[in-house]
């Protein structure tokens, strides 16, 4: 048996996000176990570092893979990406430790949320930047987002169920928000985010942008636990999962 | 009547070019004049400066189109906007002296040609970076790209007819090979084009990357007048026209 580490990357628009979801659903994990599962021959599980929700991007999601194979880690590689479809691309593999796990051991994640305000967006980029009609106060969203930065509950901004038992404290290392020509990319790195978290927070730092709401409104936010205090949850296409730390 | 002056962006995959086909073909040209036309109540035309074949895109093509309207340029461009696909953007839009003509006043085209060899593409660009298998040369491509720099007869690198009576002499003001990471680009300026005249400069030049052909024997193939010597027309979607002088 062989540990092999994946790099992947895709265009997340044709699917339903990267989690298999039993045999429904056009997943990238389903897809690479398809893959894999008719290479060696028996079916193979893979293990991804972060699971992405319908429609959002990476960049560099990682993932792992025990194979019971004579290939080197480039021939499998080179399997992948022959019957893998042209939104989808291994662009790394190598044997990794026995125990190295691509979700557990992961320390934390970084992604990036682009959008473009108040200009026509690039036709070439229309893909993984959301169109954001009215202009965007930046100096307001950096005020914002520095409250949200460290270890906080973060129950407010997710869609996780009220029922959900397990903890819904995260830290957030880093939040910058950035000017880019016509784009302002939200960059957002930390240990571990809730589900649908990142796209809340930029939905929020987006409604201060536009003045609906004050920045020193985002610890009240925090303090309410409550999803319906936060701001929209934004659109899947402007989300990259950048990297994964290990 | 004003004539009004349009940058254009698009993404030429769903299209059959941007030339008006009668009625047929779904064309750049088609879809702005269809626009344009229920705007102002009467059919209006539009005159672009290159005609992209289909599957090419346009960073900034330009086009000029004779408008009774009071609308202000801005209104024009924002009406234009609001009704094209995703896939076409006017970038900008002004009111032009009454003479300016789009295409019989330009004085050379900017185009590149962009390809990523020996990896795989990049899945976010993958419309726009066509993908070749093999690992190229670049000194020799640029040695080869040398001598089709210049004023010559350039019948040989044309999808042009035999009977065609037009001249078909153009000047390549600038012709660069540059590797840009795991991209290629082939940067080329002239004073005009014919039809396929840049993907089969391109496809001779990846012919000699590859080591098929001798850079020296550039001139023979221009000498020849032939099509046949030249190399493969390569696929429209690496290519761009980036820039219209005037």
């Amino acid at each position: 048996m062989t540990n092999f580490r994946l790099v992947i990357q895709y265009d997340g628009k044709r699917y339903s996000g990267w989690q298999k979801q039993g045999n429904t659903g056009n997943t990238i994990q389903g897809k690479i176990e398809q893959i894999l599962s008719r290479m060696t021959g028996y079916a193979v599980e893979i293990h991804g570092a972060g699971r992405t929700d319908a429609g959002v991007h990476a960049r560099a999601q990682i993932a792992n893979a025990k194979i019971a194979t004579e290939q080197t880690a480039e021939e499998v590689m080179d399997y992948l990406n022959a019957y893998l479809p042209a939104d989808i691309a291994i662009t790394a593999c190598e044997p990794a430790p026995e125990r190295f796990h691509a979700r557990l051991n992961a320390k934390g994640k970084h992604y990036c949320y682009r959008l473009c305000d108040g200009s026509v967006p690039d036709v070439f980029r229309r893909n993984y930047i959301c169109a954001w009609e009215r202009a965007l106060d930046i100096a307001d969203m950096q005020k914002a987002a520095a409250c949200l930065v460290g270890t906080h509950d973060f129950r407010a901004f997710s869609s996780v169920n009220r029922r959900f038992k397990k903890s819904t404290v995260r830290t957030i290392t880093a939040l910058d928000v950035i000017r880019d020509g016509q784009e302002i990319w939200f960059d957002i790195q930390g240990t571990g985010f809730l589900y649908n978290m990142v796209r809340i927070i930029v939905g929020t730092l987006v409604e201060v942008g536009e003045g609906k709401r004050r920045p020193e409104g985002i610890p009240e936010i925090l303090d309410s636990f409550d999803r319906q205090q936060a701001g929209i949850t934004m659109p899947p296409h402007g989300l990259m999962l950048e990297e994964v730390f290990y």
